[in-house]
């Protein structure tokens, strides 16, 4: 634990002086802030949410997906076995966190061929997307 | 663009060696992917958006909040300027996205007095919260 501390704030403090990454170290934790980013946290429910053959193949075509250079930070994942409360959505089957450095960086990803054919070769597996687009509050 | 890419790469294999953060690098982009992570991502919508008092209250009292441990990662933000388009949802006002390294982490996080004060302090501003958890696909 106090390791990982050490590390953190070394990432950090090394990624303040590099000036090099939107990160900026939480004052009284070993936490690490984004800045200066664009978050893309896109949601999809698939049609059949039971077919493990089509949610591998969305997973699969968003690794594909982040090889779109202007992607600097990404997570792929399944709902968690969190708490069920009121205010959470464990409904969606697949999520797609990706981080831009500015909002030119998401436009480019959106008409950058490989992410038009991946809406054209996998767009049959849902019926609904949910997308929302976060800049530094 | 070539330092920064480079700087990841290097962050990357660092943590990577380490062992100490959940990250891998991603073989065809300069990207860095989270691994071994729990992505807990709230939306809130205030009951008054216009009104910037609200709003600040609440991105400060979110700012505090990052205080709680076993909170890795975090972005606080508003929505983007991205393009319209039926599947982007603009209409929240205030985006919390943190990130732990597993359900434990987040439930301890759920009940940890700073989090029971945030939301005695501030629930009467908002009038919707959606929250998306996510683990490794």
């Amino acid at each position: 634990m106090k390791n990982r501390r050490s590390f953190l704030k070394k990432l950090a403090a090394g990624a303040a002086v590099a000036g090099l990454l939107p990160l900026s170290k939480n004052a009284s934790a070993g936490e690490v802030q984004l800045k200066g980013a664009l978050i893309h946290h896109v949601y999809f429910w698939l049609k059949e949410p039971n077919n493990e053959v089509h949610k591998k193949q969305l997973v699969k075509a968003l690794n594909d997906l982040l090889k779109v250079e202007t992607i600097k930070l990404s997570h792929i994942g399944f709902p968690a076995g969190t708490e069920s409360r009121d205010v959470v959505d464990h409904s969606y089957s697949v999520s797609y966190m990706t981080m831009f450095e500015d909002q030119a960086g998401q436009d480019a990803y959106q008409v950058h061929p490989l992410h038009v054919k991946f809406v054209e070769e996998n767009s049959h597996l849902w019926e609904k997307v949910v997308v929302y687009d976060s800049v530094d509050a």
